[in-house]
């Protein structure tokens, strides 16, 4: 799987504990955002919450790793966007039952309430569940069939319910786009010249200019 | 304030305890979902999520309090539509962070999973905290500023990447749209003759024939 | 190893989630408590602790799974005794840390606050870090050296402060001993005519008269 | 109520945090233990353990705040003593629990483990709800009775386990009593010319000399 890992100012000393606890696994990471709080450029979670959404929209990644400092706020951005499932995981259990049951493409960590010590280890732990099991797979097994049902339910409504991502990136004010094209490294991420979709690769030409 | 309480069926059962301990606040509670697990009709989390924003974006409540077994999928439900911003809450410091600094006007409960004895206590101590705080007042104060802002600016991203709520009443299939309609209660509670935008009010009329 | 699981009243009805949980570890599983709540005769937390330590302390196993609805009766009434160092293990995390630093012979599980769907796994998942790692190597590893001389000494007071367990045998009260000792099986787990310490098995054979 | 406060070198530096938590609350406090990480002399678990229990069994005060990293090793401490009953308190729920079900003189709590950001107003929570009920009430109500009983049970029993206070204290090897007896303000705590019990206050005027 590529996995984009992508922290916001306020809990951007945690990167490297996400980093550490995603080692080893045989997924490609990407480290997009912050990794020191309060660094320059800053990015907060309105603009890891686009970013997020702009690479699984244009499937640059299969799974997305955020948070905040309690997890509310990023979740609470990139929920905005079409295509985005995202599970509050706080523990293994979280992290196990959501990447069944909802069979997310995205995770809100909280990085600082509740971040003590061995909080890397909880990390770990957590990464250890979602990749130990089916994404999508239902628990229990037994209703496999209603929540998946409901999870393309949800796909059909996210689609339905927003503006295309074209609309979408034309749209957004300075404020949230600028910060977040022009953080160091998403340019390249985004890869316009490879985007397929002529109206979404146009609106982020014209964004990009 | 107004608030309304809305499960669905996997976790109806728990029903009972959030109107107990939502009891004497001096808030008007609404009832407005499920208060038995597996009685007929049935609410998904489907059906909670579409009826929450509807009364929150026809400001017919202030608050919705919502949930599911784990609280993920009704929150990735509920923050499919604008106007909505949504907690994950599990205990009274995730409450009383969230009031604070997201100012949210829904919340998510857990009330399956980590729901043993005493979790109607816990609910309690949740209630406590949201309503012994300011909503949106920042924590620490000292953040009120940029949190105020990241929050202006995340309800501005709200709408601009939403569909107006016209077209999503109109446009989501009948699956998602009847058995939340055909709720006892729901037309009460929408009640379209009072709708002051004309194109929101022909939309539910449309669905309503 | 050689694990008891003794389950009290009140929580009883968890003992099957436990044992399931322990399965497959090829650790030899002695079910020594209650499975049913309220079943008669019944234990109290008064009881499954003071079996927990004898069984302990007569090397009848190396490790005891208990609880409570809490876990904080059990791990109050087990830490009466002299040679038990006992754990309140709520999660993975607990599990993880308290078996490298702590290098408990005894754990006390919460079984039914916050005992909600899916604690069944949680239990799983305690368990599976429990065995995963080396009783009392310490953590992190640099801290291994004063954590183990934190446990000798420990050891040590714990001997120092406490009457010697043929005395403690002698002078319990009979509503402490006798439900424990009368309760099915324990008297075969005991195996009087096994223990070699003659004034413990003096004391055990007057009690038991 | 009088309280007091007592910390460990792991997590000295959360000190301050306990005490803030306990002001405004009418109780008297006091700050016996260390208020800065790995300042000289330290403390560790082993001793703040007996400074905690000397204190209760003399009566100089009512009700024990302690803790370390993870709650576990300074509750595996302080249980060694007669007297003594202690929770491991982590959520303002089982604050709540303990207070009315056990009725405890003593909590443990986890200073470093998930202690982060707003791990203090944590603390308030906590201390808001151990003051807001009667201790030892019982927890349901109905079940106030069986609950009084088995607290008293465990009451019996620790007397009759344990060596007596005189006997302990006579008996604790140095590295365990010195490092407590010579903390500063410690001795004055103990005040041994008011101590009445005879043999305890020889044992105290021995180990003090």
């Amino acid at each position: 799987m590529k996995i984009v890992v992508i922290n916001e100012t306020s809990a951007a000393d945690k990167n490297k504990d996400i980093l550490l606890a995603l080692e080893g696994r045989e997924h490609k990471i990407i480290n997009a955002g912050m990794s020191e709080q309060g660094a320059q450029p800053e990015l907060l979670y309105i603009h890891t919450g686009l970013i997020s959404a702009i690479l699984l929209n244009l499937k640059r990644v299969d799974f997305v790793v955020g948070g905040c400092g309690t997890g509310q706020g990023y979740l609470n951005s990139v929920m905005q966007y079409p295509g985005v499932f995202c599970g509050h995981i706080l523990t293994a259990l979280d992290a196990w039952l959501f990447t069944q049951i909802n069979g997310g493409n995205c995770i809100s960590l909280a990085l600082n309430q509740g971040y003590g010590w061995a909080g890397d280890i909880n990390l770990r732990f957590i990464f250890d569940r979602i990749f130990s099991v089916e994404r999508g797979c239902g628990y229990p097994e037994h209703r496999r069939e209603p929540q998946t049902q409901s999870r393309l339910t949800l796909e059909g409504i996210s689609t339905l319910v927003h503006r295309s991502f074209a609309e979408i990136i034309e749209t957004l004010p300075d404020e949230v786009v600028n910060p977040a094209f022009e953080y160091p490294g998403i340019k390249d991420l985004i890869d316009i010249d490879s985007i397929s979709d002529g109206a979404l690769k146009a609106a982020f030409q014209r964004r990009f200019r």
